[in-house]
């Protein structure tokens, strides 16, 4: 989606929304670090979230990269900065091109600073001049299919603003009219360049207008995080800095913490004074920090950490290709990464489901990379890594880890639990000691309001509901007498399956059973997780190959630990069990005297 | 479907199937009372039903008219009889192409009696010589599109029986062999001409098995309706008639009410014998006759008026075309034969739905005519047509037929009320006499068990719900007033229109409200009614047109009444009103102090 269309419907809609920019990190356990901050910070909603072009193109492909993965990923609408320095047509036709595949619609088109010790801007050749120019070849070569954004500067470029820190009148103005010119020429929104006045930026809003800029004029907010880096940052940008920012600064220069706090004082009193003028949009540079940008946002009343609204249970794609996905095999609930990864080449949803799809170009496990963090690796070392002396053992690192004692899971790509598993996690913990390996669960919910914090989704006036489900390996002997037991809990259905795709179940090979399901005003039932043999039987292979490839393997070749965990691989089953009756149901009945 | 399939399906399951054999009627009322009959019968849920092919041809069109309204109006699996007779094989390839293009698949497959008049079966020029042919050829041109059924004569067929009554061992082995070259031909199920000795039945079953014939053979019931319809039938048959029969028979021959109790009796004990033989189907020759035939089946505890199970909240099309249909507009909720009748051109279900198509092939309201029996034509004529002084005589017109005082209603086909509506019908009955005439509603249903017997359907284990629904026509003043009073019910969505189309709704043009919907074990959720402005849109005109199209035109030109109903038609709006929260909502509450 177009990020002016999601401004122009919060805009109807009275809402204030926010957005994050980000720039790529130098090392690979920076962009790891930066992937799980932006996750974060996506799940509080921002409209989206931009990545720069590094000055002279230096991180090209490293943008491009993170661009993609942003967009798919962690499924936030993502707009890429892309410059004109050093960039023939050839190389700015390339990057479109690649985001254009990648269901990426939003660009930020600049001019671009001069490259790292070159002085001035120089055009290349073949390339362009300025940013008016970029706009104009987006527009001729990709028709609408961009959202194409411009700088604003509510002072005048830095390059006309002189030494005594001021542009002139005219200069000013034209870099006013250029501006308009970009927007005529198909930019549809402005994000200001960084101010730290705020009547500045009010009266460039007004100035805009008067000269006929119609689009909407997102002001960018950058938090003070450190000293330095604000005044090297204002310096190079030739920002007006108001002598009560120095002055309140002075004093505390030195101490960091107290920085930060008048940073985050700051901004949030500027975006109070933004939004009393009716400008319902913020920009928020975090320089790839999470906690300022964050705690101003809480300020000011746009964010809550009890209050994560989901619009479905798991979070929505953004790419313009996927955007109608609705539905989910429930497998994959804590692996969601993992999903989207491997399903990433299924352009056509809500028709890419198992059933049609999955022959057709569903990923390998090992094209599954930048979701393992190197530091889960190394809590799941800490954490699972540890020597296993019997079965037991194994059955007690599962019941641990329900209990909340431990905080990673090969087979999760999450810090810990899901808030609902908390409301079962006694009863997970016991069938674990009883060697049922849940690996995956879901507490049965009928009729929950739609907004209630745990298991709520989709906005408020809605009803939610959830077929209680468990995940577990267990062995051939535990699962026949389950099996035996489940005769006696008519409302139970189960699919077993294991490595050697041996198969027991009790439904139809092509029963597809919603598990999570909600009802709201005048909309039709949305069903976004469901159960089914046939993408069942394509996850079982990622769910064994988890006990060798990221269990197995934190041990040395040889292990006896290393040699249960293959043992237990290649002799359990892999269980999916639902209790279809969410009324008056209890999954865990089955469980209790075996 | 094909009924073999069907028959198939039951075995699997153990389940008991059964269906009922009509005749064209002579008469137009005859046909109407037949429609009416069958609609009735249909709701047992029969396997199929199928309708024959009179003497010599003599009914071609009506059969070809009546097994289509079968199938796609009454909504049951039809199976077409089609002789030899006097059909050169173009009339065969149009009957055939004919029901063909009315998505039937059935064919009972003969060659007919000769025709009145005619001692002998005389094969036409270009014509069939018998049912073997005609089942070849039906093989050759339509491929496995039709299911063919052919009969099988348990005391071999009626010319080879000899005048002591006895066909001769010779002949009937040889009509066994010619049995099983018409299944070797391509016939997949054999129904049998009536019997009235069971041990018969069963010996013809063992000989048809011994020579190699696998396919279900039904057996052909005709319950004894009368002594002397009887007696023709069993001698135009050359049927044997076992002795205590005859002697039950004799002494109450003039007592037709006796004879009809028999007829049951000794039908119910024939079946329960078939049944013991592990014969599941059972073929009942209804003669166009309803009590005999039904309560056979109660007695062998194959249906009960109690317990009519629905498999959607409304009947399943069986049309090739059509079967998938799974969702339909709740307008048409008490009109669903003009409902099938007007989108009988719509053949991609579910995809046909209002907003895809509704510009295609909605036929007109005057296409709609056989649902319209003239029975009810009286009923309206008496219950509506009284001379109505004001607008006050309307709305208690409305009232009595929502308190069940009325039984025939202008918006409505069905006798009387739908019984769940009986459960708010005493709140219907005062938002009526307040001046909201309501021609259509639902109580709401929060998670009701899926086979109570008011408001369940689909089957044990699952859970059904609705959002209560009402839809009634008042005047602008009123309506203003209820929308006013909206406000305070967040829960409530309206849509309301007048004859010229203005408008006024608190929903997008593009939302689609399931009303009904139900959740069951290993099933995605099932939703097959929902409220959405487009079909509103369509049906606004039907709903309008009834006030003088249906209830106006019950006056003489000129009459007082028609004036008050036409001022009606042309000042008010028709309102469709939901209620979302079905679970804590109270739909009326918004009427209180209107």
């Amino acid at each position: 989606m177009k990020v002016i269309e999601k401004i122009r419907d919060s805009t109807l809609d009275g809402r204030v929304v926010f957005s994050f920019e980000f720039f790529p990190p130098k090392t690979e356990d920076g962009v790891d670090n930066l992937f799980e901050r932006m996750d974060r910070m996506v799940s509080h909603n921002p409209s989206f979230c931009d990545i720069t072009w590094g000055a002279g193109g230096s991180t090209a492909d490293l943008t491009l990269e993170i661009a993609n993965k942003m967009q798919n990923i962690v499924c936030v609408e993502s707009m890429m900065h892309l410059t004109c320095t050093n960039m023939p047509v050839e190389k700015i036709n390339h990057a479109l091109d690649t985001i254009k595949s990648n269901g990426i619609q939003n660009v930020l088109a600049l001019r671009g600073d001069p490259p790292h010790g070159q002085d001035k801007f120089v055009q290349i050749q073949g390339g362009f001049a300025c940013a008016l120019d970029l706009v104009k070849h987006i527009r001729e070569k990709y028709g609408d299919y961009f959202g194409i954004t411009v700088a604003g500067y509510p002072e005048a470029h830095p390059d006309v603003i002189s030494e005594n820190g001021v542009a002139t009148l005219e200069a000013y103005q034209n870099d006013l009219a250029y501006l308009k010119r970009k927007v005529d020429t198909g930019a549809d929104l402005i994000i200001t360049q960084l101010f730290y006045d705020t009547d500045i930026f009010l009266k460039f809003v007004n100035d805009c207008r008067q000269i006929g800029i119609k689009c909407p004029i997102v002001p960018g907010i950058m938090p003070i995080n450190n000293y330095k880096g604000f005044l090297r940052m204002t310096g190079f940008c030739k920002t007006k800095i108001p002598s009560e920012i120095t002055a309140a600064l002075e004093p505390i220069k030195d101490n960091d913490e107290a920085v930060r706090s008048y940073g985050i004082h700051l901004g949030t009193e500027m975006c109070k004074k933004i939004l009393a003028h009716g400008i319902n949009t913020l920009h928020l540079y975090t320089l790839n920090m999470e906690k300022s940008a964050l705690a101003i946002l809480k300020n000011l009343g746009l964010i809550d950490d009890n209050k994560i609204s989901r619009s479905l249970p798991w979070r929505r794609p953004t790419n313009i290709h996927r955007v109608k996905e609705d539905v989910r095999p429930i497998f994959w609930a804590n692996r969601p990464k993992s999903y989207i990864s491997r399903t990433i080449g299924w352009e056509q949803y809500p028709q890419g489901r198992w059933g049609d799809s999955c022959n057709a170009s569903y990923g390998a496990l090992t094209d599954y990379q930048f979701m393992r963090p190197r530091s889960r690796d190394k809590k799941l070392q800490e954490e699972w890594g540890v020597p296993l002396r019997s079965i037991e053992d194994i059955h007690e690192r599962f019941m641990n880890y329900c209990l909340g004692k431990l905080k990673s899971n090969p087979w999760s790509e999450l810090d810990g639990l899901q808030p609902e598993t908390k409301i079962i996690n006694e009863q997970l913990g016991n069938i674990n000691l009883k060697g049922f390996l849940t690996i995956n669960s879901q507490p049965a919910v009928n009729g929950e309001k739609s907004d209630s914090p745990v298991v709520g989704w989709g906005g408020p006036g809605g009803y939610v509901y959830q077929k209680a489900y468990l995940e577990f390996f267990c062995s051939r002997r535990k699962l026949e007498t389950l099996i035996e037991k489940c005769s006696n809990f008519p409302s139970l259905t189960y699919m077993a399956v294991n490595k050697d795709t041996q198969w027991m179940s009790n439904v139809g090979a092509s029963d597809v059973n919603a598990v999570t399901w909600g009802v709201f005003p005048a909309k039709e039932i949305i069903q976004p997780t469901v159960v089914d043999a046939t993408s069942f039987f394509v996850w079982k292979d990622e769910a064994f190959e988890i006990w060798s490839r990221v269990w197995a393997s934190l041990y040395p070749e040889g292990d006896p630990s290393r040699k249960l965990l293959e043992e237990v691989q290649s002799g359990h089953f892999l269980v999916s069990l639902v209790d279809n009756d969410y009324v008056n149901g209890d999954l865990f009945a089955v469980f209790s005297d075996i």
